[in-house]
């Protein structure tokens, strides 16, 4: 957190139909159902999220994502990140507060790769769902399916790199944990971290603009990725790969997509970053085992399966 | 254990090099070896079991499985059901006490599926590898790769099922604990037990005689399940499918191949099955699923890469 | 299964609330209820289980256990094993079929160490619960609490020893898988099973005659245990002791009260027992180790908290 | 991280005996010997950890802890810190360059709870253990004993927790991630964090100033924990208490005796905290669950055995 972003706050995700999308995201995926607004664009959340929400669905004609949005610690953050995302060149639009009930004003811009981002400083807190604030229980009795805890973060997939990690790191303070170099020693995939984390969001290159990837959530054991990977099964969820385990962050992860053709992942484990550990380096003649350290080739569908 | 016999005894693998070939099964899959006999043949077996050696490897020009073979309660049994084999129209052949270092005679026969098996009685007792058989710890700190514990069972691959299922339910008194069955109630897959275990043996139906699928090796969890995973990707072994999960038996498995071609399997959990308990049934229909739980579909080698 | 006993088959236990006590084995451990009979005793099981029912509970004014019952593979070993448990000394007494809704008829008998015990070999099937009998699923997603998997042995203290050893080895054909031994060579605790199981009964030597221990319901992993050891503390249960290993067996283990002060326990793993295999023993001198193996010491109430 | 300091950098432990503590912290813990400097100290790390080491071991005629250091992201910023807390009344002590084998200045000052601490910005970085810069592997397969990844914070006693909250969240940026409050609303315990991580440091309040509590070291899994458990017990290594969750954080832990005296932690899991959540909150009439979450209750060992 060297300028103040603290964590992706929410994603907005397109889907083709809202009651299919929950029976994914929430009745499978585990995600809480919190909100549902004026527009009929349902809100959800992982239980151990403090804030309100960090899902938004929005029906839709085509799958994809419309933004991801970045907590900052402070609306005076989002202030000066305003001033220096303009003069790096974004195109910033001021969204008002409460066009997503409950969350404060954000600033959206645009970005090398044709992605849209937003930072904010403000949500409403409801606290962690299903345990007290006081003496809180390990969990809560009445989860079900997956049990996400969290949206964790989301991959795209775009053209400029170099422009994106600049953006990322230059004005907003993340760090490059992990990357992925050609022969020519060009980065073709870079994760970026504001924290702790592998990764609050990462970017494959890719000749498109603009292309999501997935969105990636939170589990607490390798366990529940079988179980997770049992769920798909049991409810006939379209699979892409997994259980496996990544080379890039060594995370144990699977991949499955929504009614939409949106891919989910839903993953444990994966590696920590410092802003003074350099960053992990693996190269393109082994993508396939950075990309799934066990079978050590890509599937086509994880490049080109994308919305 | 209705007649006697008791568990898969030892497994004579052919290996194309025998060194090559104890990277594989001793320092990756981490049985213990501990024998060499006169021939060159090496015996290993996995910690948790108290009989001398399971696994005999025997430097060859072609993979594949020599024999596999049964250990029954006494000499008694053995001599009864030699006399039963016989009945039943198997070859069977007397193979003195010693051919293999430390076990007793073995009663060997043929089988519909094209298979050799073997009986036998006695095999010198060294007690578990490792550990005290007084007030022993809960396990050795000496064991390396995958930790394997024990030779679990073989799955072979042959024409005649309805003969074997003779052979192995009227003969020796094993039970059908899963079976697949085609559109025409037809057994393409039984998997036969003498315990509690989920299968000793286990046959799918080829139009080959003799074929050999794989050695499977227990594993405790499904987190050594994802370390095994590991290994084999830092060992740079050939992987054919997992970390997944089996429809049938609901087992949490990896397949991968030792240097000549042999398919290995290391796996844990699975269900149990009691003598009075109907079979599991999968439909030809299910069979990707029952084969494969999460993915759902065969790979094409699973069919074909037999030895 | 030496002699056709196959398993333990139903236990039934005294509460002093039936209501409270359904709180505990069906909302806390997990057991299905599957019928309630005309006395008010009520019937459950865990899901894994293919027939009706495993547990009993009846309503009385002293907590502990009338008897615990096993099955046998057929009712012709049932005659025979009658008459040698009278030639054996048992008092024993036919108990007719449909005395339990569902179950065929039993003889029970008294044994060396005061507690009563029955045989029987018909109980209607209904199939694991949640799981269809033709492409079953991994597991039911309707489960609750501890999601206990079966009932799967009970332990009791008595006084002699030697003769129960006799009974259930000599006559009903279980081996002695483990032991503890005292300096001069004498059994005070034995775990026997019918099986490849650690155990299916067990006992210690106690002055008393009749005493009841525990019950145990078998847990897949360690990561349910300590799951099982949440929802303990969730529900605010008299916790006795664990997540732990045992040393006899290595179980993963935890042991809490009903609220009638009945002890269960839910456990994974443990160690298998063939016929073949010597009995594992342990030491009076590492008796705290043998029981409870990382605190290497007995908790008083492990000795006295008896019902 | 709103002030510089990143995270727990090295902790100087006193031993009686150096080659006793290191069969405890390098065989038993997993820790790797990475150095021993002219003073005869013993530098270690958890293989994870990019900096050169992260625990010394000097051997004393008392145990305990001599210092606790911070890494800061630059030097600047230990400018910056050390005339904040000069300002803020720490006696202040410029420790030279490798002082520390490997380390650059350390700017060391006491603290309300008469606790030695440390920040430093500079120590040579010698890579994660064991696993290659580029396209690493995902464990080293040379790790012994419990494989600690690293060491992750330290729990020490004292009596002005009111000052040493203003000390390490005024001054040097932490935040307080989790608290115990009295029924007067005073705060009995405090774990602050510099990061997303539960803590990166914790304090109970104690009559005496000064004292040492355990140094935690991170593991990956349960079942790591499990297996610590039974490392314990292999070594014969006196056990404090575990495997148990904690209530605070919510972590799954085992505590243990170095043969000096001084307590140890292995730990998994464990809640984490964004500067914007609100503390987590336990009162003191459940202070028993909040540290032992299972038994509900404190053992006396862990308020007195302190070094």
């Amino acid at each position: 957190m060297k300028k103040g972003v603290m964590r992706p706050g929410h994603i907005q995700l397109r889907v083709l139909d809202i009651e299919e999308a929950l029976k994914h995201y929430r009745d499978l995926i585990g995600l809480i159902e919190v909100h549902r607004d004026a527009q009929g664009r349902v809100y959800l959340k992982g239980w151990t999220e403090v804030d309100k929400f960090s899902v938004v669905l929005r029906e839709a004609d085509q799958p994809g994502m419309d933004f991801v949005s970045y907590k900052c610690v402070s609306e005076a953050v989002v202030d000066q990140l305003r001033d220096e995302l303009a003069a790096f060149g974004c195109n910033v639009e001021d969204i008002p507060a409460d066009e997503l009930d409950g969350c404060g004003r954000r600033v959206r811009f645009d970005s090398p790769t044709g992605h849209m981002f937003e930072i904010f400083a403000t949500k409403e807190q409801t606290g962690k769902w299903g345990v007290s604030a006081v003496n809180p229980e390990a969990w809560p009795r009445e989860l079900t399916g997956m049990k996400a805890t969290r949206f964790d973060h989301c991959l795209l997939y775009g053209d400029d790199l170099e422009g994106s990690l600049k953006l990322f790191c230059d004005v907003l303070g993340f760090d490059i944990a992990e990357q992925v170099l050609d022969e020519n020693g060009e980065r073709i995939a870079q994760f970026l971290t504001a924290s702790l984390k592998a990764h609050d969001v990462a970017f494959i290159k890719h000749p498109e603009k603009g292309k999501f990837h997935h969105a990636s959530f939170y589990l607490n054991t390798w366990e529940e990725v079988l179980r997770a990977a049992d769920l798909i099964s049991m409810t006939d969820t379209s699979l892409d790969i997994g259980p496996t385990r990544h080379g890039l962050t060594h995370g144990q992860t699977i991949y499955f997509f929504d009614p939409s053709g949106n891919r989910s992942e839903v993953f444990c484990g994966g590696d920590y970053h410092y802003p003074d550990h350099p960053p992990v380096t693996w190269t393109a003649d082994h993508l396939g085992k950075a990309i799934f350290y066990h079978t050590r080739e890509l599937n086509e569908r994880f490049l080109t399966a994308l919305t």
